[in-house]
């Protein structure tokens, strides 16, 4: 009987897997340094913590999700993204209340799930790594957010990635202009692709960034949001303007870039790169904005939020493609070979002993011939070799070889057991 | 609308999340240093997978897997425990082959999901720390196996944890032994538990380890399986003891120790702690096996293996008990508060530059008094704050604050974003 791997989920092998906890550790010491902090919340959820009346983005929420009914009949989601799971936890165990911090500061890094249309290639089992700040509706949050965004980026090494962002005002703003854009592009409907002429009056922001060429024709000339903003909404977008340039951090406005889900407001950004893995032109490898509506909507208080998410698939990428050096090498420090019985017995009490001292360490248990032991060693990525057999246990002594270099040093046993660390180095 | 977390979940928040990063780093070094590396196979699997013809254990596979049918009639099973999947990605990505090392020595940490019978008061997702060595069958395997789940608890700093080993044999050992045993309780058939008069047939090793006072008593004179050990188990299981005692790990042997599923064989093995935390009497907190024929059962070869697996709620509450000094502290390097809008200006452009040299810091964003603001950097545990208003930023310069000590020094704020670290030791 042979096994497979459920449709489009992935294995994530060794040699892989350390690079994903390189970037998980990277995530983590740049989200700590940021006072966020990690949370975890559960795989699934009750299907309505993310079907919520969350705008006409029937997409995810119908055709997407990956639900199903469980023993007891429950209507469950594997968590098709981050962010809903986290606003359920924070207004569940009432995170707002006075004893904790403000804004709440958390990240999240994990698998994230969607039942995904079959031409579209992508996983139907997926990771993003994440953070929200609720609780707070200040321009500097939003700055501290996308510059932490970008900090990860530059200790990722990877180079040539742009800030875009754009504002959606506040509700009022929002409904606004969604008006204005329905009048704008209904004369135009016949010449809107099906997709678009769907969105026209579900969600028409969503054909702002249309990828079709006759749609983005059309939207070349279509009122930009803007021209809408009230005062207040205005003078929120033209503070995180300010305090980004006071950073010295570079952006562009993109006002054709929009958010699906209608609980976005005032500020969203993405961070683009132009890397050829990508096939060429500016791709989204982080997408965040503000929310100030999500929290009430999940049952708690009126409070902020902002948050972003990068896909970790996709950041893997650009890691291997832009910055190839940041994928640490597997290495053992020392790897010991053995020539008979009692060179092996003696190899793995040896090899026993120096991993208590802390060594990477490992040992032959296949019992091929030397040479292909050594091999192995070099294969293992191992500094330092030896061999063990009858002679090294009689003189109680043994070689113990550089791999690079070659250089052999004749070390006692006690010796090296005692103190291994000063012949490893 | 109130939303609540899925029945049998948890939320995992900001202060635990600390503890378990620590505990996972802790055991990634570990392994690491033993020469197992990480692997990460899909949360969910096909339902075939977890329920091939494993044994008579049909309380796991029938009723406690959380399985269901996706959304193309695909029965599918959220992962019950670790070693299945390993296996399958091992097998499916042709890992033993000769390009890789032998043992396949992986390790993996993650969620694992049961559909629990509802009066047990387990969780429906809870999480595991285990590994596997594929591709052997060598006591010495068994003994690094055993070794480096031992070293595992030295470095947690549990103290008071017991080895205790048991063999099941071979395959022909275990059916003599299953037919034996059978045997000697048919006659006690009214006298058992309802479990264990189930199991008597279906998996009457199960007896062995019934918790019912009156099975017990039965139990104590049945046959025991070392008596019916072939020359090749005695001499394999007198291998890895003599090992374990080279090295120095005390063991006990409880031939009362089983597993459920059928398909190990020859060493199995528990860690048990005494700890009051789990109310008295010794429980197992690590448990592991060699299954020479799981391979071959997911189609892969004929090959040996052996791992172990711990649950991670079972463990963080042991280590709260035991060695509460191993949970880290969050801390802060630095908090900024700000007496005015002025300070706060400059509050937040010293935050974004100290942040820039890797300190980890923080500021006030609520605008809330002077006092509260400096009552927080205490909250957040910070080793220093300050605070910043329209003086500190006509002048320049600020006091820098040592929380513990209540030390002030006067520092230039360019001095201060030039160097932080030399000020913050």
């Amino acid at each position: 009987m042979e096994y497979q791997k459920p449709k489009g989920t992935a294995d994530i092998l060794p040699g892989t897997t350390s690079l994903w906890q390189k970037v998980e550790q990277n995530a983590r010491e740049v989200f700590n340094q940021y006072g966020y902090r990690g949370i975890r919340t559960p795989m699934f959820e009750d299907y309505n913590v993310f079907s919520r009346n969350v705008g006409d983005t029937s997409d995810i929420v119908e055709k997407e999700m990956y639900d199903f009914h469980d023993k007891g009949d429950r209507h469950i989601a594997l968590r098709p993204e981050g962010t809903a799971g986290v606003v359920r936890a924070y207004v569940e165990n009432k995170l707002y209340g006075p004893e904790y911090p403000k804004p709440y500061k958390v990240y999240y890094m994990g698998p994230m799930f969607r039942y995904e249309r079959p031409q579209s290639g992508r996983q139907r089992e997926f990771h993003q790594i994440g953070v929200e700040a609720l609780n707070n509706e200040s321009p500097q949050i939003d700055v501290e957010v996308i510059s932490m965004a970008m900090a990860l980026f530059k200790k990722f090494g990877v180079p040539n990635v742009k800030l875009v962002i754009n504002t959606l005002g506040d509700k009022k703003v929002r409904e606004d202009y969604r008006e204005a854009l329905i009048n704008y592009l209904k004369p135009h409907y016949d010449e809107l692709s099906k997709d678009s002429q769907e969105r026209l009056y579900k969600n028409p922001l969503r054909v702002l960034d249309s990828k079709d060429a006759g749609d983005k024709k059309i939207v070349a000339e279509a009122p930009s949001i803007l021209e809408y903003l009230d005062d207040e909404s205005q003078a929120y977008f033209d503070e995180v303007q300010s305090l980004l340039k006071k950073l010295g951090i570079d952006f562009e406005i993109d006002t054709n870039m929009v958010r699906g889900l209608d609980y976005y407001n005032h500020t969203i950004f993405e961070i683009m790169s132009d890397s050829s893995v990508f096939g060429g032109g500016f791709t989204t490898v982080c997408a965040g904005g503000r929310y100030n509506g999500l929290i009430n909507q999940l049952g708690g208080p009126e409070e902020g939020g902002i948050g972003f998410g990068m896909g970790v698939e996709r950041l893997m990428l650009l890691l291997q493609e832009e910055n190839p050096e940041f994928a640490p090498q597997d290495q053992l420090d020392v790897f010991f070979a053995s020539a008979d019985a009692q060179g092996d017995e003696l190899a793995f009490e040896v090899l026993s002993k120096v991993r208590q001292h802390g060594i990477i360490a490992d040992k032959d248990y296949s019992g091929v011939k030397v040479g292909k032991q050594i091999k192995e060693a070099f294969r293992r990525n191992a500094k330092y070799f030896a061999v063990f057999g009858s002679r090294e246990v009689e003189e109680g002594e043994f070689q113990l070889k550089n791999a690079a270099t070659k250089d052999a040093v004749d070390v006692k046993v006690a010796d090296f057991i005692a103190n291994p660390a000063q012949y490893l180095k």
